[in-house]
């Protein structure tokens, strides 16, 4: 296997969707928690209900969808102001600590970004974190109109890069990006950032389950989708050795 | 309007997948709610992730696949014969209330139900609840292999039972199929059996929420998709009078 590029999905695995937290519960003291949760959860569903309903809106309209839809859910108001502050912090995502040496360590590769952010989110986001000046390209699903795991999503990055599925690292801590991606044909790297253990024992008395407990026992172990990532690591970090061995 | 032909989701709307809570509690005491939760959003998931990926498996395996994640992820093993026992429910869920009167109320017109379960499943779930007695048809996406809310599942009802779009009231709980229904065309009546206000009081104190209260949270008030379903209403019982208008 030869690794010509290294592709990154964005939210949730070189950015922290969790960061957000910080937001809402400033906004929203005592709800951070599950206003954050169900923000996300609702943000990833009508990604794929819309790609299945063929009703495709960007990223951008579904983040703030989700967002409209969690605040009134939980019974929260708020004016216009505070409203676009919650919805900027997507725009200024906390990068994961071990994010910006991770891809300086690996630049004899070609680096990019897939995401299910539109373009203009993307490019706000790659700015503002400084990872434009490490990444050689980064891609949003937009053109193609609907989200990933659909394979069309994945498709882009042959015709962007000009590498072909059987040369790229695709890496993903979103386990229902890495079994799409493996679909398609690339080879993953999943990142798994949350031990079964600790899960587990998180779930060891259900009176005690939060919301980031529940997005947790839901989001961050690998799904049983019938497919199986080729690398599974602990954190970014892990990732230049593991390239390294693939000239 | 005229409506010919009353088409049911079966999952949460004449049946209530809260149900299983009762086999899960008994079979894992303290965590019946738990896996209740996590199983069903994760076989909703899958059902979406599998349409996307064009790597669909009919609805029973995907039941079985989620029951296998949730177990594994909370925690907890057992033997085969407590896992069949727990995927017994699915052939074995309780009816709401009040569905059996409402659908023999109903039986000027063409009564059927269209599902994402697999035909073996919802052929044993029918009989086993004596809906068989009262349906004209049960419609299982599994012909067209990808899952509700994609346009091909909802073409089904014409196929099978000869009634137009135009023709066809769709019933669903579920906020994401009511909202499929009405992008295909079909007229929908949207049960909302959870009031937003309940919702948000139970949202007040985040420290106390529970795997049911999320739950409800995501799943049984409306989605922001852009799609409004024609009528809301709060139970099944209420559908006879609104049908009954529209000879």
């Amino acid at each position: 296997m030869t690794i010509k590029a290294v592709v990154f999905d964005a939210y949730g695995t070189l950015y922290d969707v969790q960061s957000v937290a910080a937001v809402t519960e400033a906004e929203f003291p005592g709800y951070g928690d599950i206003v954050t949760q169900i923000w996300r959860i609702k943000q990833l569903e009508y990604s794929w209900l819309r790609s299945l309903m063929r009703r495709y809106q960007d990223f951008s309209v579904i983040t703030r969808d989700s967002l409209a839809y969690t605040l009134k859910v939980v019974g929260l108001t708020c004016d216009s102001d505070v409203f676009e502050r919650i919805m900027e912090k997507y725009l200024h995502l906390d990068l994961y600590p071990d994010a910006t040496a991770t891809l300086a360590a690996m630049k004899d590769r070609k680096l990019a970004i897939l995401s299910n952010g539109s373009t203009g989110m993307l490019t706000a986001l790659v700015h503002n974190s400084g990872l434009n000046r490490v990444l050689d390209a980064t891609i949003s699903i937009d053109s193609q109109k609907i989200f990933k795991p659909s394979p069309e999503a994945y498709s882009l990055i042959e015709t962007r890069l000009g590498v072909p599925p059987a040369d790229v690292l695709f890496v993903s801590s979103n386990p229902w990006d890495a079994c799409g991606a493996k679909a398609f044909g690339l080879h993953v790297a999943w990142i798994e950032r949350v031990t079964p253990e600790a899960m587990a024992l998180a779930c060891v008395n259900s009176d005690l389950v939060t919301p980031l407990t529940m997005f947790k026992a839901i989001r961050t172990q690998m799904d049983e989708l019938g497919l199986e990532p080729d690398y599974r690591i602990r954190a970014l970090a892990d990732l230049p050795k593991l390239v390294a061995q693939h000239p």
